[in-house]
């Protein structure tokens, strides 16, 4: 007999539960697992002992349903990096101890980089200590779509169907008036352009869509997007961008901070602006036209009632391979999606070393972006395109999504 | 045998093209019916005389549900305010010019206070100079819900839906760390409310919602605002807040505007922020905890993905309603939402002098706001709940919504 534990980790997604349910599906259907706990706040949780038993919260299939709909880390999550492994083993040796009280056999780690990171770290700790009767895995999630290993990660394809269903809802909006206008959107990711990218969903349906898309890759030069704005503003009334949060000039410095640096408002406040917004001041000083700035801002991340149904769906099978490698003893893997083909879109799940994941990041290729930088490549919409199909049912009471709140 | 000229003015919506559809179905269904023309661009598409033949865009019910869906003005828009009916008579007499030589009879204009005082002057025009053959009847339509004549606005049940949606989401999204922080979201209404107040809708399932509510007609004041916020930090990490865009001062100055004055950033750029980032700022610099702002922006006007299923067929009704009216030869009348009870929720359609409405606000009643003025009553809940109810089947291909694209 096996007791399980999960826990989750890093920034919030509208897949992440879906893949603790996949998880618990798992542990349910198997006679060979007794308890199923969930850490509260990830492994802050497990050094806490703060445990939640989810065979209590979580009694059929209604509730693994309700659970894989709600957005956000419904286990809490935080933002706690394991110490060096050959510096600190105190950490390791208090949180050994703790699964051992509680006779956790299997330990499921649901997150990003520095999620793998500990799932790293752990799985290495029991191996260099020849503990045998603990058995770590990960499971990918991040809406920033960056961690190798894996064709694509849990919570992006979600965020990816928010963000093109949005450009493609602006793009009506912001054609209604016969004014010269630009309207700038600013997507979530410090250093890959994934989530960028996914503004060019839009057009599938035939529409224009972003006129420009500036992800954070390239380097970034505010002439070039002046001149390039102002070539559009010559044919059209409208123009709508999305730019990266973490658009950075040639020398590698964010455009936000380069305004950020030293200014103070009317009362003294410092004045700290995302991208979108300085270049919104540029366009208004440089051009002069009626200009606005949007930040998609926590919503791409946490639409839970517009997920794609094909990454909640991905994101149970890997809770659900997670769990399996657990059960199996497979020690420091991740459970990862291998795409096999576009179209028909065909995928496999498998299991790879967390060792190769952790700690790398995965930026946008540069045949998925054009030469002029200010756009994606086909490559890249073949690669997006099967991410949002299909949407989910959300379980609507009082015209408001119901949710599964575990604490 | 009459036609029948439609057009759209002011701010798009989610609803505004399912009152262009209640105007068509009337249309198409009556025998006495000829051309069925749209404006495109409002008053200036009349002025402009650029018309979309809607026989042609619009064939069967396939296509009056697509455009029922498609958020924004499938018309266009304009903000062009009519000028004063007895100092220059010239735009008007140009106006009659063109609806004569298109053989218009019947003139549906959809819109909020302004596109009512378009209504308004240009029906009274009519009366003055015994023009029988054109009759002007105004739609309702604004986000912002401030039209007086009617118990709310299409438009605003889709954006209160979006804002209640997304409210349960980010209170999601916010508690998922062991964290003191305070999240401040701002929802649009210079002068009304409204809007603001559906952040409340996040509790109908019996979800904490937003911790406070900050409505635009009461005086704001940043020092209880600050003690406020400290009070909730004491017992919880996460404090979620809604503010409207137009909370002002004991003095009605705009929070927002008191920063504004003078400031500029490092590049000399004048410093424009919305009243969340103000206080975003002020929270960092009074409590110095984790804070971050976040504006709905033209999300929650445009988000048709998730429009209030009451809402569209409110909005397509009074569009059956003001075409009726205009057959009828009412002329100088708005299709109006007449409400009978809250539970069971019982609505009534029937128009009233757009005298009565143009250039009128409707603000939020005391009784709707608690004394402390940082939270809504029942009173309000009871009147907002009604007005979310039920999801539109959008028709998704690709993973996006489809749209109906009329120019």
């Amino acid at each position: 007999m096996k007791n399980i534990l999960v826990a989750q980790s890093g920034g919030p997604t509208a897949a992440i539960n879906a893949t603790v349910a996949g998880v618990v599906t798992v542990a349910l259907s198997s006679k060979n697992v007794g308890k199923i706990y969930g850490a509260k706040n990830g492994i802050q949780g497990v050094l806490d002992e703060t445990f939640i038993d989810l065979r209590e919260k979580i009694k059929n299939n209604e509730d693994l349903v309700l659970l894989s709909h709600t957005p956000a880390a419904a286990l809490g999550s935080c933002r706690l990096k394991l110490k060096d492994l050959n510096k600190d083993k105190a950490q390791f040796e208090k949180i050994v101890e703790v699964l051992r009280k509680h006779e956790i056999n299997c330990f499921v780690y649901i997150g990003g980089n520095d999620s793998m990171d500990t799932v790293d770290k752990l799985s290495q700790y029991c191996k260099n200590h020849n503990i045998t009767d603990i058995t770590v895995v990960g499971a990918p999630k991040t809406v920033d779509n960056d961690l190798v290993g894996t064709d694509h990660c849990p919570g992006f394809g979600s965020a990816a169907k928010y963000i093109g269903v949005t450009f493609a809802e602006l793009e009506r909006d912001c054609n209604v008036y016969k004014t010269k206008a630009v309207t700038i959107v600013e997507v979530m990711g410090r250093n890959a352009g994934w989530l960028t990218a996914a503004a060019s969903l839009a057009r599938v349906n035939g529409g224009k869509g972003p006129d420009y898309i500036y992800l954070c890759e390239p380097a970034f030069s505010t002439e070039k997007f002046i001149e390039d704005v102002k070539a559009k503003l010559d044919s059209q009334d409208s123009v709508l961008i999305a730019i990266s949060e973490g658009i950075k000039n040639e020398k590698g410095q964010y455009v936000s901070e380069q305004v950020q640096s030293g200014a103070v408002d009317a009362f003294g406040h410092a004045y700290i602006a995302g991208s979108a917004k300085v270049l919104e001041d540029l366009v208004r000083e440089k051009i002069g036209c009626k200009v606005r700035s949007i930040e998609l801002n926590l919503m791409q991340r946490c639409a839970g009632h517009i997920a794609s149904a094909t990454d909640i769906e991905e994101s149970k099978m890997l809770g659900m391979k997670a769990c399996q490698c657990a059960l199996e003893g497979e020690n420091g893997v991740m459970a990862s999606i291998k795409r096999i083909s576009d179209a028909p879109y065909v995928v496999e799940y498998e299991a790879v070393p967390v060792s190769q994941v952790s700690n790398e990041e995965k930026t946008v290729p540069k045949d998925f972006m054009n030469k002029e930088g200010n756009d994606v490549t086909e490559k890249m919409m073949d690669y997006l395109k099967p991410l949002i199909q299909g949407e989910v049912s959300q379980n609507y009471k009082n015209g408001i999504p119901k949710q599964m709140i575990l604490y």
